[in-house]
C-alpha cells in the first residue's frame, strides 16, 4: 500500500508536518454537521428563534470561537490566523438542523479542520442546550463540503454521494 | 408547547443553569462517533496501528484532552473535575471506525457533553491525520450511548433505534 | 501602615494564598460594568435586540465564558468550579448600558473576581461589536455590587456612594 | 438609522467579519483603565512598589498575558500575532491608579481590543490583590486613547471630553 | 517484568486513570529546577532584583499560572482545584539559581505534576528573559523534592542521592 | 555592568519587546531534555514501545501541543505561527532517555522557547506516566542545542562543554 499519511514520519511517529516551504495563499473551507432530533425539539428551537434566538445565537458564537482553537484541539494542526468565520443554520426537514461553517484565511495550510471543528462544536452546543428535553439527538453527516486554495486544488463534495 | 430549555431564563436569555442545590453523585457517560472512510484509509490506519499505532494513539490523546476542555468549548457547560477518561476504537466494518469515549466524575452535573466532545474531537483528529489520502470521510452517528447518575436517572440508547 | 495584602508573602513576593484550611460554603457575587456610548449606538443595539438580539446575545455568552477562565486571567486567583452564571443588560439612560453578572459557587474562595471579569469582558464585547460606529465608548463604574458567603461576611455596595 | 454593525450579517447574525481583502499594515493602540480606591490602598500599593513592586509587577504580567488571549475572550475578534506590548502605571491623584497598555502589530486588523483587554485585566488584577483591604474599588474611564493604522485612519481621544 | 504503568490499560493504550474511588485528602508537593548560567547573568538578575525584581517577579507569576494549567499540558493528568501555590528562588552558588515550587490541594490525586510544571516553566521564563545575554543556560536537577498525602504515602528525596 | 535584559524597559519593568521592525525570516531551533530514571523504568518504557509505544506516543503529542502554547506559558514570549514541530526520543544509556524537539517557523522572532517548552513538557509527560513506579526521576540538561535564523545569527551548543 503506497498511501502515505503525512502527519507521520518514516518511523510512523506523529509530527506537525513541515509547511515552511509552502506559500501563503487564500484558503476557504465549508463544513457541515446535521443534528437529528425530535420534531418537537426543533420546534422549541425555532420558537425560541422567533422569540429571542438564543439557542442558535449561543451555538453560533460557540462555533466561531471553536474554530479559533482548532490547533489546540487537533494535535497536529498548524496554528492559523483566521480572516473570516461564519456559521449558519438551516432546517433540512422537520427533525434535522444543519449547521454550516465557512472559514477563510490567507496562509500556508488549509482551514478544513477549522470548519469541521466549528460545525461539530456548534452542533454539540445545540445538543447541550436541548438535552434536557431530547437526550437522543444524533450528529450525522459531519463532513467537509468544499475547500478552495492550496496545492491539492479545490474540492467539492458531490451531492447525494453514496459511500 | 410546554417544553422548557433550562439553559434559557424566562426571557429566553442564555445562562449557566444554577446547580448549587444539586448534590454531588457519581456520574458516568459513554458517547460514540463513527467515522466513515474509504476501505484503503482504514487499512492504512490499521497497518499503522500494527506498526506503531500512531494515528489512533494521537486521536486517543486528543479525545482525552478535549474532554477536559469541554466547559471552554460549550458555553453553558459547568466546569467539572473529571475522575476517569478512556477512549477506545472499534472497526465496525471495512470502512467504519468507531470511537467510544467513557467519562466519569463525582459532581453535581453529568458528563454527557464531556463524552461527546471527546468522541467528536477524537474522530476529527483521525480525519486530520488521514485527510491527505481521503478528504471525503464523514462523521456519522455521534451520540450519547449511556449515562449513569443524576436526578434524571440512567439513560441507555436503544440498539438499532430508527428515528 | 498595618494593612496586609494577603497575595504577598512577608518578603512581598506574589503567591496564591493558602486556602486549604477554609471550608467550602455557598458563595455568590454580583458585579456590574456600565458602558457609556452615543445615544445612536444604544439605539442600534436596541433595534438589533428587537430584531435578533445578537449584540447582547454575543456579549452575554462572552461574559459567561469569561467567568470560567478567571483563574487563567487573574494570576493569583484560585480555580473554582462555578455552579451558576447569569449576565443581564439594563439601559440606565439613553446613553448607558449596564451589564450585571451574577456568579455562584460552593467553594473555599469567593467569586467576586469571576463576576467582575464577566462584567468587564461582556462590556468589552459590546464595545468590539459597536466600535465601527462609536470608537469613543467608555467603561465606567465597573465594580462589585454584592457578595454573600465567606469568612469576611456579606458585602453590599451602598447606592450613590461618593468616593 | 443607517448605521451598520459589521459584526452582524444582513440577518443580524454574529460573524467574524471577512478581512481577507485587507492589507497588513503597522497598527498601534493605547488604552487606559483607572482604578479608584481608598488613599490608604494606593499607599499600600506604592509602598510595596518601593519595597518589591509585586502588586504592579503581577498586574503588569497579567495585562501583557491577557492581550495575547483577546481573541479567545472577545468572540468576534480576529486572532493577531502581537509584536509589542507594554503596560505602565501612573498615580493620577491620591486615590486613582491608571494603567496604560500599548499594543503594536503588523496585521490586517487593529489592536484596540487587545489594548482594552490588557488595561482592564491589569486593573482587575490590582483589585484582586488589594480586595482584602478595599473591596469597594471601582474601574472608571476604561477606554481607547489612541489608535494608529488601518483604513479608518488615526484616532485620538480628546482630553476632557464631555459626553 | 511485573511493573505496571497505570496510565496505560491492559492493551497498552493511554487513559486517564479512574480515581473515582479515591477519597479527597490534603496533598502537598514541592519540586525544584536549577538553572545554570554565567556568573554575570546571575549578577544581572540579582541586580535587577535589587532594583526592581522583575525577572524573578515575572518568573514567579509564570510558575504560579503554569501550575493551574497542568492538566492541559500533561495529557493524562487529572484536573485539580489548587488551594495554595508558592514559588521561591535561591542562589545555590555564583552560577546556579534554584526555583522551588510548593503546591497544595485537597483532592483525590497528588500535585507532583503541578509542582514540577511550575518549577520548569519558572526556570524557562528566567531563560527567556536572559537568553539575549546567555543563550547557553541549562536546566539541571528538575525533580520532585517532597510529597505529602495520598495512598502511596509521603516521599522525600534524599540529599546527595547518587543514581 | 553593561548587559541589558531586553524584556525589561529602562525602569526595569517587564514588557513584550517591540519586534515590529524585525523582518520575517526562516527560523529553526532544537532543544533537548534528558530524563534520568531507574534502568527498570526505561525498560518498562521500551517494552511498552515495542508493544504499543504509548508512553512515548503520548509524550510526543504532549511535546508538540505544548510548543503551540509557549506564548501563553512564557509571559513575555511573542505568539508565533509554527510551521513544523518534531519530537524524538533517544536512549542515551541504560537510565537516560533524551527528548529532542525541533521547531521551525517563518517569523520575526526565534523559536528557542518553543523548542525548550516542548522538550521539558515531553519529559514531564514521561515522568507523569511512570511516576507510579519511579518517583525519583530527574530532568537534567534541558537546554538549547541549536538555532538558525535571526539577527543574532546561528548558535550551536558545543559538545561536552564544561561550565
Amino acid at each position: 500500500m503506497g498511501q502515505r499519511l503525512t502527519h507521520l514520519d518514516e518511523a510512523g511517529h506523529a509530527r506537525m508536518v513541515d509547511v515552511s516551504e509552502k506559500s501563503a495563499t487564500t484558503r476557504e473551507a465549508v463544513a457541515q454537521a446535521d443534528l437529528h432530533m425530535l420534531p418537537e425539539t426543533l420546534t422549541a428551537i425555532r420558537e425560541m428563534t422567533l422569540r429571542k434566538g438564543d439557542v442558535l445565537a449561543v451555538a453560533r458564537v460557540a462555533a466561531i470561537q471553536a474554530t479559533k482553537r482548532t490547533s489546540e484541539l487537533i494535535p497536529l494542526c498548524h496554528p492559523l490566523a483566521l480572516r473570516a468565520v461564519e456559521a449558519n443554520f438551516i432546517e433540512i426537514d422537520e427533525k434535522t438542523l444543519r449547521i454550516l461553517v465557512t472559514v477563510k484565511t490567507t496562509g500556508v495550510t488549509g482551514v478544513e479542520m477549522e470548519a469541521l471543528v466549528g460545525a461539530t462544536v456548534g452542533a454539540l452546543t445545540v445538543y447541550d442546550m436541548c438535552k434536557a428535553i431530547d437526550r437522543g439527538m444524533v450528529i450525522r453527516e459531519a463532513c467537509l463540503l468544499k475547500k478552495i486554495g492550496g496545492k491539492s486544488g479545490p474540492y467539492e463534495r458531490e451531492q447525494e454521494m453514496s459511500r
